[in-house]
């Protein structure tokens, strides 16, 4: 059981988290979160998505949060976007990172765009040349590579030429993203390992979603396969677009103290995270998805 | 990641499950659990235990429930026992195996019962004559090996130490029990490495609990030493001894699931395994630890 010594972990609370939520939340209480999250020290957050407002009505105020935030020194500060338009949003706000998004599924592709996970993303070389114009870095998200509702399984092959379009593209940080929540942990380990192998240069994030309770041994996974750069999310907040009710991403405090009982390092003060997982489950009501929300950390036991 | 293709687990809802929930079960709806989890094929169960029914007023009537089952060829049955009281009970209803505990925190045995660990273990020798002469089967249970509220980390040696005591009694089926949920994938991975390398002919078992999100991928740390036998509870029903109100013993259903999707054979199947569940979350209200009753299976989303 190896795996590296340090592990960079991304705070997606703010945009996959609170996508999900029915009740929006006022740029003042997003504020908050990204603050204390920042705070707390993790060195990337997805701070929400330029897409349509009416579409996802929880990021229409993704840019005034930018404006808002302004820069931070030492941390990245990325967003989701769909398109050209997405990159304008970004330049316009001072955003300095967008991630693009493909389904692995050729079969979802084709039904929702008629067109194949390769075709959309060669269609991305326009948002990437402007992005670049325009001095904002690009990174890519593969949906679905571990099984999607179209394919049971998605073949490795599939992956790698999505990753082949990517790379075609100028993109070489790329993600790959359990939204499904179907990946188990020698599927993960697996995929990550052919990838590493394949595509050395590319730097690799793993986004996991706990739909089927697996994410923590996914996570495991993905380490032992030598991917370091993994996202979560505060108070395990988010959803599975297949799922209504489904339990949503990693909570972030769950992994950052798993973490810190192995010995891993992420830089990340626990009891900080935790209080933003705390501030989060208020904001939007919903902690229950959080183990160390309700039982404290393994320390907190601890007969004084 | 290399593990072993078949794994054996014990559903021990009965016990550690049922006996956190303050609304007793009548015998008939424990029966009806026992039946929907033996007809889904686990091939060893937990069904009570022979304890003191005013501290464990939930576990009671485990004879009766012994009486009225009945043999199950091929399924083990086994009950926790804590004195030779318990042997008496046990061969008085026709119970053929019994397990017995100690806690591996030095600080928690002198505090409770004014002995060592050790000494605990050597007391167990009547009962094991006891239970041999009976005909019943004996294997011994070691709580909080991998950290305890009392000792942060549980020192390799004293373990040893432990289990070299229940070897003397003439036990050689040995479970470590993460009763107090401060286990993760490492301490988990290293303690049975060092376990199984020591002790070869020791049965080992891994009995864990989901306190802090980390029982998956313990469970997937114990395989990748070499562990094949596991304990989990139907709905995810029992909780942390330690922590009110938190998450209880990993759900069977997410295990099978799992394992399922790992391609790893259980015995078991998996939609009878996720019937029993659903009984069991029904007949106790409690059902949300459990993932897949949430989300369902990864193949129920594949388009027909």
């Amino acid at each position: 059981m190896k795996f590296a010594e340090k592990i960079t972990l991304c705070e997606v609370g703010l945009r996959d988290g609170l996508q999900n939520e029915k009740a929006l939340l006022s740029v003042e209480d997003k504020l908050s979160l990204a603050r204390a999250a920042i705070a707390s020290g993790f060195p990337v957050m997805e701070l929400g998505s330029f897409v349509s407002p009416k579409a996802v009505p929880q990021m229409a105020d993704t840019d005034e949060l930018y404006r808002r935030l302004g820069d931070v020194p030492g941390v990245e500060l990325r967003a989701l976007i769909a398109n050209k338009r997405g990159v304008e949003r970004a330049a316009a706000c001072g955003c300095r990172k967008v991630k693009l998004n493909v389904s692995a599924s050729r079969g979802h592709n084709l039904a929702n765009l008629n067109k194949t996970p390769e075709e959309s993303v060669a269609g991305f070389a326009d948002c990437v040349k402007a992005a670049r114009d325009a001095g904002i870095a690009v990174s890519g998200s593969i949906s679905m590579p571990f099984g999607s509702p179209w394919e049971r399984f998605t073949p490795v092959e599939d992956v790698r030429s999505i990753v082949d379009a990517y790379l075609a593209v100028g993109v070489e940080e790329i993600s790959l993203s359990d939204a499904s929540g179907m990946a188990v942990p020698t599927s993960v380990y697996s995929l990550f390992s052919n990838m590493a192998q394949a595509y050395p240069n590319v730097t690799w994030w793993f986004h996991s979603h706990n739909t089927r309770g697996t994410a923590m041994a996914n996570i495991i996974a993905a380490m032992e396969a030598g991917i370091t750069r993994m996202d979560c999310s505060f108070a395990g907040l988010g959803g599975c677009p297949f799922v209504p009710g489904a339990a949503g991403n990693i909570a972030s405090e769950d992994v950052v103290h798993m973490l810190y009982e192995m010995g891993v390092e992420t830089g990340i003060d626990l009891d900080a995270c935790i209080a933003t997982a705390r501030l989060a489950a208020e904001l939007t009501g919903h902690g229950g998805e959080s183990y160390i929300l309700r039982a404290g950390k393994s320390s907190d036991l601890i007969k004084k």
